[in-house]
């Protein structure tokens, strides 16, 4: 195996993961984007890509044989207990940064720092958009959401790498690209503040979009693949044209998240844009073993300086293992296939690979400027 | 080959071949979704990965050698009779069961009962929904053409063992997720029976999909690769998403037909969605050797349990001799390609191949109940 | 390497060259679709699958050794002068003919015959219909301008193969099919007229399109793939069913270019509508060692003698010979993938070589008539 396939990674996007056991039920519930009703019809989740791999790959990381059957491993992985499944998984990554987005606690998670201190690396945040501006719900009132909000986003990034949006999950990507005025921010203030916390509003979207922008941090954008509640047409990249357009000359990093089954669509972006970048997490593991066709298929138009690594893991300990597993044998098996066909040459190769790995995330989010970690 | 190849296939999607011998520009016209013109300037479209195949894999089984030149192969399937050469590729297949689409007859066709008796396989119906509404036309006024049709549905389909919407012929996936109501049904029942015979209204075709969910029936949706009188664009899957999550709850199986280009996008819908199964039928012989291409990009994300079998033979029977003999090879290719790099153990690809060749029909189908075949 | 691998070429859809050195800045401006801001936080787009190309197979071309790092390469061709730069380029593309897009000319460029002369084939003219109407903006009034136009295109065209739309460009290809009415035609003239010289009129795109029907020629359509200008979304050439079905009685080829990322809906087009053709230029350059891929999913549906070779080469000529080697280097795979595993024989490859390289662009563009070159 080429040197480049143990090469330390920076996963720029992740999440922490939670602090209890799982039975079989709530363990299947992580593993994919499905809902919350078990598939009976359909058989089981763990039959699928994503659960062959965890018995090829994260069985021995628990001490058992690769390919050890789901409910052997389930009991195993009760027996060590979350603490040391954890423990395991994260320093099995292989980590050099992590840069976890702090926005979704649906139960008690890891932290940065916790998440940091097991894998043995830096950890930085990336602050999520819209749960600073759902903080201020009932605190504010229309006027002053906007100066309410650039204030607060403001001291919650002070040490934070970077932020990010799901306006993918709220209102889709298909997004009027113009910064809006003052009176439509305050105007839609008012109508989401007379109805619930959660904030689903393209005015209001755009505004956090255009201050964070302002803030001159990296943004992430949820893009593509996502659980049944997101409307999958409105995901694609491509919708993003018009406000990439209107952020390039800033020179703010913008940062395509996940994008299967768009991913072509997005390295077209990140080829055209001078500062968009692209990953394929979470579809890294979801695809198991078939990983390698994505990171392929993306590196046709995304430039090299331009690709990144993530997980996003959310939950189970594993996908930080897993996602990093697979994605360091994807990436060889694009770089070899380029080498040994005489395409690339063996520079070349370790090039793309150091690029990717690390550097292309330390220079986007500034890593190596004194940041809090 | 390994052993899976060999596996006896459950058709869940297909229909009649025709009663008469056919000359080269009346093959031609089946051979593809090309529409009746036929093509000077681009050539015949026996040049194709589809005409290849068919002098491929299906000369030997006419007694001629593989890649016979197709004026000749014409040549001895006229020699040898349409009776003949239906009862050979039929016999070839190698099924283990049919579900026969009977809703579309354009010419005399074979009956389930005579194809099931040539592959000496049971032979089930998949009653089409628009045909059914459709026979009601001048026989019904408006208010009650509902309860008309829920009536005629249920007796059809008695013995049946899915429904199938052409709702992407007709009208797009496009459509409102709700129900329609008692009222809505009426008015658009009236605005059809005051115009012909063909049914395209997005009221009337939601109505005929929710009198499917309340049947119990899977319901099959044509999806993606079609002919060039379908506006593919409104053929992609995630138009469904809306629908698809009404339904979820009722636990009805919904199958995905073809899909192809947008077989990614199915397979997400199949990962999300608990009830939600996909084929690559129909792509499967129109594009040849490179099957086994759309078969992998299809299981990426497609649970093992949510993929089936399909043909989607209609005309000629080489198509059920030959997607059969595509797909098996495409999916051991698959199977294989994951056993050998070690991401699967030979367990697991044998029990992907058992899951998709039939067991996942028999479960959504309940093909082992007791069922008129 | 088998012989089809050295097949000559005609390339279909091509551009002049510039006339002048180039330093990094300006190489690097026309390498790839990115736009005027050269990206620093994005790395240089040299780090890329085409700027690897370019330096495997292009460095030979200037004596140099593959894999020269691109400053050197740059050097050389700085030392070499663009004259000798061009014409080395353009006699290693061992092209047989070329039809050369004369409506875009940023800068001074080479005209057909002068590019015909350094490949040593005959370069025919594709007519640009926008620049055509374009050039009439001052000299025509509104009830002038339908008139103007076609007498305008018969003459331009009278010596020319062919012409070409970037209705993508300018309005998308969401067009409404129909032939629009001299009064249409007349009340979206004087609208334009009263603005300035770029067209891009849905109204007027659409009569241009008619008028190049009635003109008989080949149409070219811009498809897919292009600079941050284009709204991608709307460059899908699904988009052109509607308009599709409307010109396939006429019989007039439709020739949709580049097509990446939506190629496989291209292959479908191909397939349905008798005088659709297809290509993958300038995809084949920009995906480097990956346009092997592209051509082969496109090669799914298209059938064979509806797929084309174009390069889109425009100011650097670098990608006249680049595409042509890349083009050869990825048929020659697919087709010794499809012979070496049984799928095709051997005659068949060679059918299949011969169409695509040449045969089936002399069929469309009738270059075997005398026409001038």
């Amino acid at each position: 195996m080429p040197e480049w396939a143990e090469l330390d990674l920076i996963d720029h996007h992740c999440h922490g993961v939670v602090r209890r056991d799982l039975d079989e039920a709530a363990f299947q519930a992580m593993l994919t984007e499905a809902g919350g009703e078990m598939s009976t019809v359909g058989g089981s989740l763990l039959d699928s890509r994503i659960g062959y791999a965890v018995r090829r790959w994260c069985a021995p990381v628990l001490g058992l044989e690769p390919h050890t059957p789901a409910l052997e491993y389930l009991v195993q992985r009760a027996a060590l207990g979350f603490e040391e499944v954890n423990a395991r998984f994260l320093a099995a990554a292989g980590l050099s940064g992590l840069c976890v987005d702090t926005g979704y606690v649906p139960e008690p998670i890891l932290t940065p720092a916790e998440l940091g201190a097991l894998a043995s690396a830096p950890a930085y945040e990336i602050v999520r958009l819209e749960q600073v501006a759902e903080s201020l719900f009932g605190t504010v009132d229309a006027d002053g959401f906007a100066g309410a909000f650039q204030s607060l986003l403001e001291s919650r990034t002070r040490e934070a790498v970077g932020v990010k949006s799901i306006a993918a999950y709220r209102t889709g990507l298909d997004l009027d690209p113009d910064r809006p005025s003052e009176a439509e921010v305050a105007n839609a203030a008012a109508h989401w503040l007379a109805r619930d916390q959660r904030l689903a509003d393209p005015v209001l979207q755009r505004f956090l979009i255009w201050c964070a922008v302002d803030r001159g941090l990296p943004i992430q954008f949820h893009v593509g693949l996502g659980d049944s509640d997101v409307d999958m047409r409105s995901c694609d990249p491509l919708l993003l044209m018009g406000l990439l357009r209107e952020i390039e000359p800033t020179g703010v990093p913008v940062m395509l998240l996940h994008n299967y089954p768009f991913h072509r669509h997005a390295g077209y972006l990140a080829q055209v844009f001078a500062n968009v970048f692209v990953d394929v997490g979470l579809a890294t593991h979801n695809l198991g073993d078939r990983a390698t066709a994505v990171i392929e298929e993306t590196l046709e138009l995304t430039p090299f300086g331009k690709f990144l690594y993530s997980s996003d893991a959310f939950g189970l300990p594993e996908f930080y293992y897993l996602s990093a597993r697979l994605f360091r044998r994807g990436l060889s098996a694009v770089i070899d296939a380029a080498v040994s066909e005489g395409s690339w040459n063996a520079t070349d190769g370790e090039r793309v690979a150091r690029l990717i790995a690390s550097e292309n995330a330390i220079r986007a989010y500034r890593l190596d400027r004194d940041v809090h970690a």
